[in-house]
């Protein structure tokens, strides 16, 4: 394998063989090939693609890097839900206790925070004592416990993926549909899953914001995870606003709270009940969305998911009772209000501005290592298309001290914008993909 | 400086500044940018290409990384000739003592062979105790004194540069042509010249083998030179074939003598008459075509570009009298002659075959660090178009054992092909270009 020679033939439109990206990527991993080498070749790829056969073998080679989690001696179906990133996107926090306290086993691998997208394990860990590090052999102890974790990307699982991925965020080669598709899959498709569940974000806050690229995205992983005996199906939801009121790691926790406790904002409630339902009928659990529905809404009513939510908590080392007082949660020194500077129509409420500005505050990464205040974010109330009136109250900021206060005023000012036209947002859950085709939702 | 958003900006068809472009070489030259962000840069140069403005800011800021020699205190004309590169091409050898004895200050840094082409560091290393490696200083002083020093890329010239260079030939990235372009300029620029002449190869041979990009490389390091007070001609001249008898080190300088006594083979005589002639004319030594050539055929009839070779041998350590008696110079163990296997018209004479062949017989380098067999090599005396015979003696494979003489004739069999089509090969000097236009010769 003479390394600068494949890069050359990827460059010039050339389909690697799918023994030559699995020799490529052990040696990688094996550190046998410097990172430039590596670094070059994905970015032959972005501007190339690949083949299927490519795609598929890269992410088998990843897969094969490291370890899987064997769930196979457990009873229940073992159903991940993952989404593609975006702002004020908690329905993972939500899901996790909600499903698995219907019988279904979550292994759920999240990620950390990165741009302007928030991850699950920062939003997790504004809970006291929560510990998102665990050994895969403790992850299904727990599982077989309690029939959820919520877990890092250890060292053990696709530690090629891991590698290369710290890569591609350092060369500007993330956004190509191929390695994301390759990297999502092996990392879910070691967690010894029965069905997955994606969630494809849209619009101006999504990682990709064409429709037609989301779509394709979508229609990879789903056949890399069918190939592989793992169905897949995919939901496109809305990212051109943030999802839900809060925005920020223990805010949007408090909402998660809230949520297994009964009150949801309206459009959260639509998203993570439409994924919901699709984990539920993959794992056969419900036969039918009506089922699946009202299923989740007893879970909740009969405080179950909030129960399952405390059993998690508690066994990743957590504060538990938080799910009965939020006020357990890390808590800003300053909450400020921010309100409407005019009469009219809400136009619009960037996700990208707002993810961008919980960063600004302290709430998110710039580099790797940088520590997260998971006090600070955003509770925005009004969505685009509400009328408002000079001086309603549309959202608070969450802030360190005075400064970071009027930062995040400065921010809405940019991110909220207040005008005369009639707004049409996109609709919340668009499209369901499967292996079968795209369905049209709305 | 954020380097990955930069590189993205470059991917996405972005024009970064020259002071990006000056920043990022000089960060990179000192250390604080990792290969692998330049190498997933680079290749997002080779799909975007390079706006004019940032060709000339690499240039400049890789010029800037080193030191320049300072000729201005010689009372000479300082005109230098680079190749794109070929097999065969020992025009360096004879044009430097040749235009050096008419008057013109020659200093001459050149690089090594890599991969099918030819280096011309590597051809007068086969001259026994030659040394390339000369400091700036004892090189100013030896142009001084004799009017021609042939030198490497010293640590001092364009750090850069070298950095970079091997960075591309690592990772797929080196047929960019403001990639090319900067990295000859740079070195080019360094040297010190009132002028410079390009040869340009084209067919299989070649580098870049499309004509259209050959004359963009052109262009594009003519308006690099002209821009910066050198002014540039290029000749296009044919590599679908070797130049001359002699591939390989040894056999190369023997032919580079023989030239200089008085005995070239036509073509070889043809394109370095052309290129010398461009040589002087920039000079100012020469007042029209006509006039160069005759003076050009006085020096070699008179002994004193011979002579000029003895000095310039003499000067940098090496034996002067291989250039009277050229069987000093390292001969191969094993020679054996190559015949005609039919009657016909020889279709081929393959230069990248040739090219690899002669590494392949130990004779140049799969790696930076091996050594080379200075006697190895072929010598083909016949051309394509030319008729033979079956038992005609076409070539003599010089190897180092047996073994090496099996492969070299191997190697003639794919290299050298007869046939019974008439043959056209390419015109020998077939345009030049100036920062003008371009002019068709044949």
């Amino acid at each position: 394998m003479i390394v600068p020679r494949l890069i050359e033939r990827k460059r010039d439109g050339d389909t690697l063989a799918p023994d030559e990206w699995r020799e490529l990527v052990h040696a990688y991993a094996a550190g046998h090939v410097p990172d430039y080498q590596i670094a070059a070749l994905l970015m032959a790829v972005f501007f190339r693609g690949m083949q299927r056969s490519e795609t598929e073998a890269l992410t088998d080679a990843m897969l094969s890097s490291g370890a899987r989690l064997d769930l196979s001696a457990l009873g229940a179906p073992r159903v991940d839900k993952h989404s593609t990133g975006g702002v004020g996107d908690k329905t993972s926090l939500i899901l996790a206790p909600l499903v698995a306290s219907l019988g279904v086993a979550v292994p759920m691998m999240s990620g950390r925070g990165l741009g302007h997208t928030g991850g699950t394990l920062d939003k997790l860990e504004s809970i006291p004592g929560f510990r998102t590090d665990l050994s895969l052999a403790r992850a299904r102890t727990q599982l077989e416990r309690i029939g959820c974790a919520l877990i890092g990307q250890t060292g053990e699982i696709a530690p090629a993926d891991k590698k290369m991925y710290a890569l591609r965020d350092a060369t500007g080669t993330v956004e190509a549909i191929p390695l994301i598709s390759a990297s999502i899959m092996s990392k879910k498709l070691a967690e010894g899953l029965s069905a997955l569940v994606l969630d494809i974000k849209r619009g101006s806050g999504a990682f990709l914001p064409e429709l037609d690229r989301e779509l394709e995205l979508a229609r990879t992983m789903i056949a890399l995870g069918e190939d592989r005996g793992c169905p897949v199906v995919a939901l496109v939801t809305a990212m051109d606003r943030p999802l839900g009121d809060a925005c920020g790691n223990a805010l949007e926790v408090r909402e998660s709270i809230d949520f297994l406790n009964g009150s949801p904002p309206n459009d959260l409630a639509e998203v993570t009940y439409a994924l919901g339902a699709e984990m539920l009928l993959l794992a056969g659990i419900a036969h039918d969305r009506d089922g699946a529905h009202s299923m989740m809404r007893e879970a909740i009513q009969s405080g179950r998911a909030a129960d399952k939510f405390r059993e998690i908590i508690d066994a990743q080392g957590g504060d538990a009772a938080v799910v009965d007082d939020p006020s357990r949660l890390p808590i800003a020194p300053v909450i400020r209000e921010y309100r409407a500077a005019r009469d009219g129509i809400v136009q619009e409420i960037r996700p990208r501005r707002i993810g961008h500005g919980i960063v600004e505050l302290g709430g998110g990464r710039r580099a790797m290592d940088d520590v997260v205040d998971p006090a600070v974010g955003f509770v925005i109330t009004v969505r685009p298309g509400d009328t408002v009136r000079a001086g309603d109250v549309m959202a608070t900021v969450h802030a360190r001290d005075d400064a970071g206060a009027a930062t995040g005023h400065h921010i809405l000012d940019e991110a909220v914008t207040i005008g005369d036209a009639i707004v049409t947002p996109l609709p919340l859950v668009s499209h369901r993909v499967t292996a079968h085709g795209t369905e049209t939702l709305a």
